[in-house]
């Protein structure tokens, strides 16, 4: 192990300690001594019990429900890394929170996702790691460095091994067809859209409409990331009505807000395959939902990143 | 009404709305119109439903538990409106949550006051409105103006109109004392403070020793806030153990934390006088918790800002 | 006219006086003395000849080719105006050049989208106002309001006037189709897809296969800007390969790089749609090339933007 | 010696050089080379004589009086060194300037502690490491790290190693029962507190009250500086006739401005004991006035944070 | 009077208040309440006795000798006037102090000059307005505007006045020869310069030689500042030993250190110009040495800029 | 070499690369893989082929002409190298373009060399690194370290070795006398001036007059920069004509914007000596025109930043 893993501080938050554990475990590191702790009044309080002065410091913590809480757990853990003189502080934030609030789409709306950047920075943040952004262009919301590790070669493995025969991948409602072809291309695959329209019509299944051939064959929707799971499920229908045999989904990172659970074991869909860049509590295990860990990628993308290797083979 | 007061559009967001309704109405205004809602994941959602390009913005938040959440719609809702084009952004927070984590008392711990400081500046806020500032100093965690108002006055006037004979004011636990002193000189009365000692010894109640003369007067402690009231009940106990005639307590913000409210019910209090800053919920309601509104000291402050008027006379 | 007008300056660089000129004639002003010259060693002299001193500027240079000397001119402006004591700098960049830079694709790219944002914030600008951005989120880049207004009624208008039949809308190139599904809104028309697939095929025409049903009808393809017209060209050639009847072509920047004008003279597009955000030389035009003019809608912004008013209903 | 504090170059400026001579013998390194001289109008010429390209710089300068002139010499050098590329530049201020205008007290007031931070970080600052801080909410005006030292051990081992008896730790002025509380503690020892009232009355002397038991008792007034000695030796008049056999003062900071030394040398103390975060020239020295050396805190200080060791154990 | 010169408040602090009485009589407004004192250890106590919220506020303040009180003075009153919530804070500044540290000559010297910018900036400076600063770059070094005003035409009119015959301008010790030409155009005469070698040969007098024709005329030296009249008196005896029938000389900022009026007393001038920039004590006074007024100038200056006019025609 | 040179990478853009690889042969390293091409439009696109994390680079690049595209390509690997987590970008920029434009000589004119200034450090510059500046306060634009190195004494050796007779320095147009004087001290020469006067008149040269004993002498004029050579040719014209033997020209910055080379091929200029900070093409080669390369110049001072050494000695 080289001089500058040894310089590595790595602390979990309260979101995801779990796969914290599993990173540290893959670099070889103990997870650094740290609690986050409540005030009578909720107030969050951070206790770091270890030194870290000169240390590269490396948070893991998603932004995912409840994300106000782990945001504000986060920007107060920088301030304090911050004012003990950490060397560095490295954000590991697998599931970037708000990431769908980009850009104003109506009249006075926030860029929440921009906000963010701007807080992590004000705080006192050197970079941020993270997996599969919503939209790519939030790298540039940020003036620090912005690593985002790609999970897409999980989820093609995934279905490699599968050994599926007649595949179609398909881009959920008007988006992401650009994710579609790249999973395509792993898998030698056509792909399909799913169109939602303004108006049911006779043809429509609850307003959606595929575009391209299915019929037959096994479909796979691609998103990035699955929240109510109103889509990929009503778009699983769609497909069956348009004739596809089988239909499976699939996405890194699993929101999977209420009534997704539920949604996804009612549907007409096989799997659900996810990561774990948000940690699932108990209540939403399913045989349905297959969860594939991000471990070993953000591992080694810490690894590289303190000893200044190059990242760009853990792009995907 | 004078044209500046025209180009005021006031918000509230969920911390205090009848606070905001009660300003509004001093000032002779309507409160504006936005919601906060929730997507289903939690993450909050800001609609400003009116336009404020040009205007100068008034938003009412205190940031009382749920502090993390508060914060979040505060700071969002800044960025909505910095991006909207407001000419000024100005934030009415009555209570100041974190202000306690104003200094590293320990190692590794943060500022997190300054820290809200330093976000609330990032997002783009003009000016911040307060009300009696745990420590004065907060003041110089910004670059921007900071109007502090004091609510002593209206803690001063109420116990005045009582016309208690041979009151002594009273400091909790080694600090306030010039916070009891200025009470003191409003009501011609002395002070006393209560020493928390490092170890129990036979005179003391439950460690507090009480420093002056109460013996047969009439006590009113007072401190800043009141969280969960330990310190103002264990103070009466120690007071009336050492012959105080009657027990009060006053601050002016009312966190009210669990077991607060039942403590003060049990206790030796015969009032407990606090402000409007923090909203209380009706199971914190209780005959001995009085509560005097801060709203004509916020809307007369709001109003002499607007109009380039002077607002030291609210200062004391 | 409201005093707020009489409060702007607004002044054309090099790129594109005829259309400042229209703005200028939409809100009722005269365009300001200005002028961009060359010292000897061709760095760029700016020139403004009026007083400027507490006014409310508004510089209109779209960053198209030569996209480095017209943002130079641009941000040497900017430094000019901010030191003469302007009140507002507001730039007026109908096209937004390296706007496709706006994340990292590959290792070590810079995000030259954003570096444009820090550069102009960093000279002075207040404010972008901007038409059809490449990717929304650009609007994240910025701290300062950026305006974004929308030129698909321009051309949804356009297509309606010609009555066409049987449209269907076509994103090209697995990208765009929530664009192509807002236009085919408007047309209340199907949309189809593009797929650019890795590997040639013997069904595809240049690699490129059409998803969704184009036979007989008239296909229109929409994308943010015609760059070499390469894509546009192919695309029309696999839909009339498909079996379409007729294909136009549409965008709202017509950066129309060497080759296009050839290209698109030769292809099978019947017209091409463009609006005058980017000006054309003379050699660039041709019968087939249309373009629409977005001065009123830029006039229309400035004057609701300086009247306070809102400018939502301008987002289309 | 650690290859860490090889990589120190400490600077004195003409604050304290003696102290920063202590400080260097303590750490083991010599003191850098370095002039500051004035031009003929009295502007300040700094000379460095020694690279510190690459340095990690610590410059010793309390900002006592004449404190404006000794802070332009900090700031001037910051800038030095920052322009000839020194790694880190550390501010080891023992004594802090206008710490006590750290908050607004009336309308249009400076925050000048608060400006010092500005200054400080604007000219280039990496770090400040002071000595008991006029408030500790002072570290909440940087956004840089401020480790704050504590010689409050030192007076308390002073006071032990007297074996004094029937001691009383006295707060001064309706402020600091904190730090009496916290010297008390160390001496085993209860605390009182002289109570300024507005108005004089039979009982008091000078306007000020004795609240708590000091009868018969060795009083030890504890501030964290003492100025012209007005507080401290009036008080120590009032504990006189409130009965105290004997009177200590003791404080971090000896300010003593005119006419402290006389009015010390005249009054009811037996002894001041102070620290040598201020140079005392000549003229101050007093037989009464005890001097204790903060060179191995600040030296200790140094050595830990150049090897990246934790500064928790000097904090108290 | 314009509305918006009722929105000026001017204030002077201690350095020109006789030059800030010029300046509002010839604005017509009264010179704002502030006093600038002392506390016990000579830290700066500012106190502004009006409202200045919402306010265009000016602080007239040279940083002449004792240049660094007088920087503080005017950081702590801009820190003030921030706080106060004043609307602009211009700093009206005749006399630049350290503008001759405004590049590093030698290894690690500061740019102090750069310093003062950064500080007045950080501190909140809205503009700064100068006169005849050092090197005109000067005004590069800040990002906010900087109006230099001219004082040469205040020079050239004195001496037309005069009608000198056979006149030659001379520009000083290798600097300064465009300066030198700007008046020597305005009086349609020579120039000439003084060559400061290194070595002394024969001759020269004091190492200086004159380059140019000097003989029987009437030469006037041009400065912008006279420090210790060492560069003027010894060029005043040179040029009369290359035969030089009477020597003036002339500059903008009399900053006359020590033993300047002596020398100047002393020398072969026959008369020293000034302007009132820097205030000269009695003790300063001297026949030889003329004072003309900036007031008008300055005043003109804030009057238009007020106004929002152009101060081009201020530029001389 | 040392482990410090080892962290180098050094990479240049297009501007000149000759002196690029001249430098990197002087350190004993390879240059850095990067391309800077062109997409269709004519945008930049930069490509870094090798990792740069953690690594100190240096970039050189002339912004001399076309020097916004220079510039432009500068700014886009700044923000590149930034990204990609180099560990400081330092800017070798040996001719700064647009540096005459460094301070607003008329009313409403930008500083262009201080944009340059902020949008270098607004993209991420950690140093800048370049020779004889045209102004030595542009340093003071900067908040970074900027090392100016000077190209004087390759000049002063050219002509010492040429065993020059009775030689005078001459300081072109009322300005660089100390530059002049600066190299009449290493020639152990005096010093003339060419006086550029408002009107013709009988005894000038395109109203050009020299100040200053140059009869018989050989005259070298020295200027920074020779652009049109407008000056420096007439010049020559004149000293002919007031009697000088020879005429030389010599200056660091060779722009020779056209018709130069004409100019100087035609003039009276014996030789113009100028170095390699700006690369000549072909078509701009003359015999008269000696070119000297500052490669060991900027590869020693790269070396020595990198070591952590002293570059004073470099200073000329």
């Amino acid at each position: 192990m080289s001089d500058r893993v040894n310089d590595i501080k790595l602390f979990s938050l309260n979101s995801n300690p779990a796969l914290t554990q599993e990173i540290a475990e893959y670099i070889g590191i103990e997870v650094g001594q740290c609690s986050v702790k409540r005030f009578s009044d909720e107030e969050i309080q951070i206790a770091i019990d270890e030194t870290v002065r000169g240390y590269d410091t490396y948070v893991v913590q998603s932004t995912s429900e409840p994300g106000n809480e782990y945001l504000m757990e986060l920007l107060i853990t920088i301030d304090a890394l911050k004012r003990a003189s950490a060397k560095t502080i490295n954000i590991v934030m697998p599931y970037y929170g708000y990431s769908r609030q980009d850009r104003k789409a109506n009249s006075r709306e926030p860029i929440t996702a921009k906000l963010i950047a701007n807080l992590l920075e004000s705080a006192g943040a050197s970079r941020v790691i993270s997996v599969d952004l919503h939209a790519p262009q939030v790298q540039g919301f940020y003036n620090i460095p912005v690593d985002q590790l790609k999970a897409n070669w999980l989820l093609a493995d995934y279905f490699k091994q599968k050994s599926l025969s007649d595949v179609v991948v398909v881009a959920p409602e008007n988006a992401g067809t650009a994710r579609a072809r790249s999973l395509a291309n792993e898998l030698d695959a056509p792909i399909a859209l799913i169109d939602k329209q303004r108006t049911d019509e006779d043809f429509t299944v609850q307003g959606q409409y595929i575009i391209g051939e299915v019929e037959g064959k096994t479909a796979i929707i691609i998103d990035d990331m699955i929240d109510t799971a109103r889509t990929v499920t009503s778009g699983a229908l769609a497909l069956k009505e348009f004739g596809a045999k089988e239909v499976y989904g699939c996405c890194t990172h699993g929101v999977l807000s209420e009534p997704a659970v539920e949604r996804i074991r009612e549907s007409e869909l096989k799997e659900i395959v996810i990561t774990n860049t948000i940690y699932q509590h108990e209540e939403k295990h399913d045989p349905k939902i297959i969860s594939l860990s991000v471990a070993s990628l953000l591992g080694e993308g810490i690894k590289r990143i303190q000893n200044n290797e190059s990242v760009s083979s853990l792009f995907g």
